[in-house]
């Protein structure tokens, strides 16, 4: 029998083929894929930005939900019918990075949907010790969001947001929207700084203030708004000049500023800040294990929301149409792909 | 009686005055100053950095030992002719950073020998708060190396050097050498990266491994040293570009930058490596009082190599010559002042 596959191949094609999907070897588990997100890394493979690394002829995809079809070999805990999630990274297991217990952010770290096939196809085989079994009553839909929630949740931890602290998230795409849920929900006072309005209101029909720094200062704003404190937390997921900047000018004393943006080149910024007022910068890379059991009680509590966050779900059969209407909406938030038969 | 006090007087000039202090205030020690050293804060002043902040008459100096002449109105628990040290931090006690107890970084901190008169003088009025009476045993020559082992004490301290841990420290001035040194004794394997070759030599002498980055690529040479890894805790005391870049390339996993210098301009930082290998950067400013506490029993106990340490002793009548030769002289490590009469 053969199933369905996407392969990105190269500078903004997909090439959907029928293939024939071995059964899970050892240690492995076959997983009938329901949906799967698109996520920003997948956005950037799909512009040709990340050529070197995936080549052209993978599938991508990562933040997915489905359900177990087959237990390979040596397999135990699991079995078919399952509805899970992915975690989908494979260390090496030994590089200072694993043997310090930061396995998550491994030396030789793989990641599967980039640097091994991912989700974007129906059957997909992965090791076990990337499954998380979904709680009861969560839909395999919102399960999608799963992912990049648990990027929040992790971020958030890194920061260590306490009840009734001062949050400022720079950037307002899918993640910054996922942040500021999951430190409001730990008690934060959050605000998003973000130049786009459609996203904005976005912020705003979920509860959250929000600021255009194109219409306000917003290092003083955040500064006046607290009694001259600042923000105890800062996320900067903006990825941007203006973000580094607002980073320092935004944060209180002892402030901590959570780096969350990949940013491609090197940034201005005002190291004298660091010092005088004692802030922390803390890097924040994908997630841990109980970053995904934070996610999934999260979703299942319904802190998160999953219907708004979820803009639009495509096919897979559409799946380049999808991408493509993705880089000219700026008012979408989460596209889903479908992938189940 | 009359006593004598060196005034800055703007751009490379003291002028020494003989002057009468009044007795101490309610809350008040008066203190017969015995040493003071001079900071890079104080050099800077005397090349006229700091005109705006300090003016031009002021007494400036802060890394001071002494012993009590009398005590003011109310104050408890000290009595003349204890030896002392100054904790020469104000703090407003009613800002954002003070309600936080962070009171070290007041928002409207008043840096005593900056902001109001220091210790370049025989005869010195301060707040009772700022006084830490010494152990036994310990010299007031000594003692003066007190105040910025403290910073020191405080650097390592925020840094969380454990026992084990490879150390970076970049920038071997008096500040980096008393880092290196603290950080050694809390257990940590330190290198020092420094483009003096007298300092090189110093460090060496301190038994410390030392590296120039004008012949040695630093970053590497730490990773190959370390299996890999990189430097779990950097201290950037440099203050410059290439340290700025250093900090990042040397630091392991989840490796702490300690921001220590003085950064005047912004620099170009590889925000990259903080998300990627999920860095920490933890500014450092001054000390609080249990820094205070430590530095006084390091020194106590014979950590600190204070006699090499302290590379020279001018007098009083003569200070303008004493800074004038630490300009010039890539030699000197701290000189003090002798101050008593
Ligand atoms: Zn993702
Ligand atoms: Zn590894
Ligand atoms: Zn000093
Ligand atoms: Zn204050």
């Amino acid at each position: 029998m053969t199933t369905s596959a996407a392969y990105y191949t190269g500078n903004k094609k997909f090439s959907l083929e029928q293939v024939t999907v071995s059964p899970p070897g050892p240690g492995q588990v076959q997983v009938d894929v329901s949906y799967c997100g698109i996520c920003g890394t997948d956005l950037h493979i799909y512009l040709g930005h990340m050529d070197k690394r995936v080549g052209d002829h993978r599938v991508i995809g990562h933040e997915m939900s489905g359900k177990i079809a087959a237990v390979g070999e040596g397999v135990t805990g699991l079995k078919p019918g399952q509805n899970i999630v992915v975690r989908p990274l494979d260390h090496c297991g030994d590089c200072p990075a694993c043997n310090a217990g930061h396995a998550h952010i491994c030396h030789k770290l793989k990641f599967i949907g980039v640097d091994s096939d991912g989700a974007f196809q129906q059957k997909w085989n992965v090791p076990a010790h990337t499954i998380h079994v979904l709680p009861d009553g969560l839909s395999l839909e919102h399960a999608a969001l799963i992912e990049p929630l648990a990027v929040a949740c992790h971020d958030v931890r890194r920061g260590r947001v306490a009840k009734g602290e001062d949050v400022l998230v720079i950037g307002g795409g899918p993640i910054g929207m996922l942040i500021a849920q999951v430190a409001r929900h730990a008690g934060g006072n959050v605000t998003v700084s973000e130049i786009n309005e459609n996203r904005i209101a976005f912020a705003e029909k979920l509860g959250l203030a929000a600021l255009n720094p194109k219409s306000v200062d917003v290092g003083p704003a955040i500064h006046s708004a607290t009694g001259g404190k600042g923000a105890d937390v800062v996320f900067e997921v903006s990825g941007s000049q203006p973000g580094a900047e607002l980073m320092t000018a935004a944060a209180a004393t002892r402030g901590r500023i959570v780096m969350v943006a990949i940013h491609a080149t090197k940034q201005s910024v005002d190291l004298f800040q660091f010092f005088w007022r004692e802030l922390e910068m803390i890097g924040a890379r994908v997630y841990e294990s109980q970053d995904y059991d934070a996610a999934m009680a999260l979703l299942a509590e319904g802190v998160i929301d999953a219907k708004a966050m979820i803009t639009d779900i495509g096919t897979l059969e559409n799946i380049g149409s999808s991408f493509e209407a993705l880089t000219q909406n700026p008012a979408s938030m989460k596209t889903l792909i479908k992938i189940e038969a």
